[in-house]
């Protein structure tokens, strides 16, 4: 689990792409607003969802990088940090019952 | 926009966050599957939606840290690696227009 990525490209950081997201459309997503930019959010979920019902792996895999860009972007909206946002939360295990291995009850939300 | 993290800790890769989502929720997601799963994605996206009208900049960061936990861990229940994921997608630019300041028409999608 702690082994080192085999890859020569340094690893992806979420910081590092809330910068490129930031970089590629903060301008345009400031202009159209939050509802707006939520809106294309909801319509990338959608597709993800399709894609997840009938999708190929590769499909699914283009559709989770959309919505995670259209939520990163949301987040550079409102100057949210979202590496310091989940370590917040999840950094110190489930926020539900606080254990690495969440043992929540079956009915709770985690 | 290079400049190393000042803080002590090592940076949060999204490789890292998608192991300790992993470990953290795997085995129950893979027992509710994707479509209970999906569900508590959507009502953490309507959280999100909440705070983004109403809630404080704390309670939006917890709420962009929850939709992209329940978004992580419906990646592992399908074996989505989310940063290969958005490297191909996002890594070369924008892929509406290839650049990296996006320059689409203002009523494409991104």
């Amino acid at each position: 689990m702690d082994s080192t990525s085999t890859s020569a490209r340094p690893e992806l950081t979420i910081s590092g792409f809330q910068r490129l997201i930031r970089e590629m459309y903060l301008e345009k997503d400031i202009a159209r607003g939050i509802d707006g930019t939520f809106m294309w959010l909801m319509e990338e979920v959608g597709e993800l969802a399709a894609s997840l019902r009938e999708g190929t792996h590769e499909e699914q895999a283009a559709e989770f990088a959309d919505v995670l860009a259209w939520l990163t972007t949301i987040a550079n909206v409102v100057d949210v940090d979202l590496a310091a946002a989940v370590r917040k939360k999840y950094g110190a295990g489930c926020p539900g019952c606080g254990q690495l291995v969440c043992h929540c009850d079956d009915a709770g939300k985690p």
